[in-house]
């Protein structure tokens, strides 16, 4: 019988995160404080983050130890299995050998709290009693509820609006944890009180979530703001998924030509691929071809400007190079909303201008269709975000099927679907739609792009 | 660091099922024709079960083996974890060791698969088409669907009216995974119909959604009816998890002294407990205590009476000896769908009947507290039919930290609560509430067992 997982034991488990700056041919564009516009120094990130973490955020170390109190708590899910994906292949009569690395094991049921735990662990041994974040779908908004919980501080968390009203049972998970979860925008901050007088119908975005938790933190006492994505800091913290899945890949026999993963802020795919891009930016895989999935109706890298912009509407958050579609871009309502930000990481930008990593869109329909196909060969229910890295793949799978390539496939399955059900039965009963991409929506937010110096340019 | 999680590969995993019938000191007592009141032959099972099914029902064969095509499915979720709860030990300060083996990593979310599988695979093998079952909770339903849609068998699913109205996520589920599922009492059967005749507003029970099962079952062509607890075959499949747990247990370097599990029809914990049982019942762990955990509204092991009853309320299945509280017996609507049957498998009936397992009967907002403590450190929401055995968990590690024993405790962790998020924000809202012991209701349905000749009184 072939082998179906592929699992590691405890003491297999990453020790440090890797770290990929020291690595890149051209060092990463700086962040602007959204005052002076200026590069931002650690004094200006204090007010937002634990110093370890701006120290990590700016780190030319390779490897950082994780610290025992972290890998204490990874331990209750990781390490996370890797799966061949036999019934797959079968179904789609493939050549293509399909490998993919479950994190929906989790108790918050995704990757997220690979980072919301050392943010939780950093921030309380810096003295913080309370944080505050935003959350689109409600993975990351439950996993730092999980991680907060774990190490006695209070959180606050701003759920986007959309996501509050469809997903109510992942608030309760995070009151569960013992959280507190508002939809955003809320009437608790000048932020949110400002978009509902411009729209009391206002569905909420995570730009403008963002901007209601920085300004409770930075109004409050003895209170931090953390991020579930985007940052170096988060996507290096990821990278115990990519450590592991090379380990297991070994046990497999087997290198990959393609990684993909879908791609919203891009901390679940970065923390697949960044320890592989290792090998292809040192020449050594030279063609591993790294894809980035995204929504049609949110391309951020296919349809995106590569600028200087917001991470945030109210513009409280640090400006940051980055493929954007325009900080106060609304995407339409789709049932992904870990993918519904209008910009992504300054890394896998970064990355994707010099020409190592490509990116798709995929439209809402056909991804709901690869997440069924998933359901009824492997089993697991997947997240909507999920299945946009589950129809690249498929895509691909298909491509070998027409052109007999045995290539080795291995996507990251970032969390599985279990309070995503209503967005099923809504594609189950056909009342799910495709949207057009909003370019009229996108070209009205590129106008509104920040004025930087003409060396940031 | 200390040990969290006791992990087995693929080639660890059990390749056969584990049979205590000849190692029982007393046979167990015969199934009745609901008709003839004599005991079954396989002729008269033969409408409803695969042959191969019907055999291991009655089989004396210490080791039933695998076969190899439910292997390949059990890998997909198989071997599960068995974890040491550190942190609820420390938060409990106990001396006791806690234990717990986690079968919520299984694609539908509980163990119920491990039967699920095998049922769908023999009946398929055998030539037939077509599934009916009923569910409580959920999970079976789930399950069964999960099984039929990897075998290409069509499924028909009776959900107790209460469960389908409190769960709707799960009846989502199983429709993603291709089953049809109905509220039961449904019109599509005369047993519904009846029942909906007497009471239009009637919350169902699984009584009741068995007679629909059965009847659609006699009624239809190439079709089998499939039960998820109570029968010997069923419990038998469960092995699974004893079985990888004492090899787990081993791993550890402890024995246990108390296995606890939630008990409905009771597969999940006798699947945990029968291959120890087997060290009790040879004289080799005298000692081991075995605990059934219920709840107060439904008490058949502490409150009912050890009596031949009807398997279901219309009198279409077959009459067993067991710990019943009367097969017309509605339980309050609990929020633990699969704790509500109004008796207990008769091979856990007479276990308990000769002594050599205990069980014990826990209160519902006792139950949540538990699950809520259980979560915030262990990090799991569980289902609420696993609170039951978390509360009956955290009783006995209190005890041992007042007499200060340090005991070794291993509890079945039947499934996580992701579809049972509802009942958490009730009972986090003050909403819940608990239910008196419905004697009066008891004492009526008992007075309503079928008549059975003189020899089986």
């Amino acid at each position: 019988m072939e082998k179906t997982k592929f699992i590691l034991d405890e003491k297999q488990m990453p020790t440090q995160w890797y770290n990929i700056q020291p690595d890149l041919p051209v060092p990463l564009p700086p962040y602007l404080h959204p005052g002076t516009k200026q590069p931002l120094g650690p004094a200006d990130l204090a007010p937002l983050f634990a110093m370890e973490l701006i120290k990590q955020e700016v780190s030319q170390e390779r490897y950082i130890d994780i610290p025992e109190e972290v890998q204490e708590v990874y331990k209750l899910w990781r390490p996370t299995n890797l799966f061949r994906a036999h019934r797959l292949e079968k179904f789609l009569d493939t050549p293509a050998k399909i490998y993919y690395k479950y994190e929906g094991t989790s108790p918050p049921g995704s990757h997220k709290p690979n980072t919301a735990i050392p943010q939780a662990y950093y921030n309380k041994k810096e003295g913080i009693k309370r944080m505050t974040t935003e959350t689109g779908a409600g993975q990351w908004g439950s996993s730092l509820a999980f991680a907060c919980n774990l190490f006695g501080l209070e959180l606050k968390v701003y759920m986007v609006k959309v996501s509050y009203n469809q997903k109510p049972y992942r608030r309760i998970m995070m009151e569960t944890w013992g959280a507190k979860c508002v939809a955003s925008p809320s009437k608790d901050t000048k932020s949110g009180r400002d978009a509902l007088a411009a729209d009391p119908n206002c569905p909420g975005s995570l730009g403008l979530a963002i901007s209601e938790a920085v300004e409770d933190c930075v109004t409050s006492k003895n209170t931090h703001y953390s991020l579930g994505s985007v940052l170096n800091h988060v996507l290096m913290h990821q990278t115990v998924i990519g450590q592991e899945a090379m380990k297991q890949m070994e046990m497999a026999g087997d290198y990959p030509d393609i990684l993909i993963g879908c791609v919203g802020g891009g901390s679940n795919f970065a923390g697949m691929f960044l320890p592989f891009a290792k090998d292809k930016l040192s020449g050594k895989k030279k063609n591993l071809r790294i894809i980035n999935v995204e929504p049609e109706s949110c391309p951020t890298l296919t349809k995106g400007l590569y600028a200087y912009d917001l991470g945030d509407v109210a513009g409280m958050a640090p400006i940051a190079k980055m493929f954007t579609l325009g900080h106060g871009f609304m995407p339409p309502p789709v049932h992904a909303g870990g993918l519904r930000y209008h910009g992504m990481s300054p890394l896998i930008s970064h990355l994707h201008k010099l020409g190592f990593v490509e990116a798709v869109a995929v439209p809402q329909l056909a991804t709901f269709e690869a997440g069924i196909t998933f359901a009824r060969t492997e089993g697991i229910i997947s997240a909507p975000e999920t299945c946009h890295a589950i129809r690249a793949t498929i895509d691909e799978a298909l491509k070998c099927k027409a052109t007999g390539e045995k290539k080795v496939i291995l996507f990251n399955h970032s969390g599985h679907g279990h309070f995503d059900m209503a967005a099923y039965e809504q594609y189950l009963t056909g009342k799910l739609q495709d949207y057009a991409y909003p370019e009229d929506l996108v070209k009205k937010a590129l106008k509104d792009l920040p004025e930087v110096p003409a060396e940031y340019r």
